[in-house]
């Protein structure tokens, strides 16, 4: 516990989506005045770094409604009720990708955007890649790119991969294989 | 354009509120069925890596209400109207630590989580720090701490800093220092 905790005095659901929440609670401030936090609430999810033998990234390429943009992203889910983030690494990666992973290894967690959502990744990295088949979400539309590891990094400074779990998992790599 | 693009029907908006709003969009996806987005809005933000002359982050510790924990960040915060993300980086370095910045440099800009906000954060790294005074937003409480740039990169590995934007403020500083 810190000195910093906020008690919650209420909390209102505002709306309950097909992937987020939105709730408005109402809280007691460190210093004894009360005010309110926005929280959308969104399932836990895993994102994957795919390095095939030849240090080349697999990532994904996917239209992206709320930028408005077509993004290259490494693969990634939510959890589905229970599920471990292994399996769901392993079967995210199969979905979108249609590799089957030799080695899955976690690397770390991180929060999105804790200002305003709960929202966790688990970080995974796949080798071993062998390739099966795709098999997409009804709402998912996905091209797979290969792209080497070194310009994947190149692609991370010049902003043409501009996805925060993609920027992570791409600079995390870039560091392991340094 | 890509082939992927899904043109807007109709938009409905759920929620205005402090710091976001929801909207629920109704697209045609390029299979040509409908369906819909949630789309949450919230500001253009400015991440800052503020390194000393002793490679040491100058980090903030702040509790998070939507996930209940008080977390180790890089300073941060939104784009006042029409304000310049320079300008930004300044401003909320300087009220976050108290610290003014002799150089701010701009390194890239990333999306938090394209899935659901077009959220956009530009990220900064600050040099030749000089100590000022701290100026909080009424809502804000947080505690300024002195980490070295090698530490903090254990600490992104071991799970301890799990907040995205730093977990890539604190990646990159790592890579340029490499």
């Amino acid at each position: 516990m810190s000195c910093f905790d906020e008690k919650v005095l209420s909390s209102e659901k505002i709306y309950e989506g097909k992937i987020v929440n939105l709730r408005v609670d109402t809280v007691v401030f460190p210093d004894g005045r009360t005010g309110t936090r926005e929280v959308v609430e969104i399932s836990e999810a895993v994102a994957v770094v795919p390095l095939t033998d030849k240090e080349e990234l697999l990532l994904v390429r996917q239209y992206r409604h709320p930028v408005g943009k077509t993004l290259l992203e490494i693969p990634a889910g939510k959890l589905e009720p229970g599920e471990d983030p292994l399996d769901c690494a392993r079967r995210e990666l199969l979905e979108e990708t249609g590799y089957e992973a030799g080695s899955m290894t976690r690397l770390f967690s991180f929060f999105s955007t804790p200002g305003f959502t709960p929202e966790e990744l688990h970080l995974f990295m796949a080798g071993g890649l062998v390739l099966k088949e795709q098999n997409l979400d009804e709402d998912e539309f996905i091209d797979v790119v290969k792209v080497p590891l070194s310009r994947a990094l190149e692609m991370v400074w010049n902003g043409e991969i501009c996805d925060a779990k993609s920027v992570i998992g791409i600079l995390a790599a870039g560091s392991l294989k340094k």
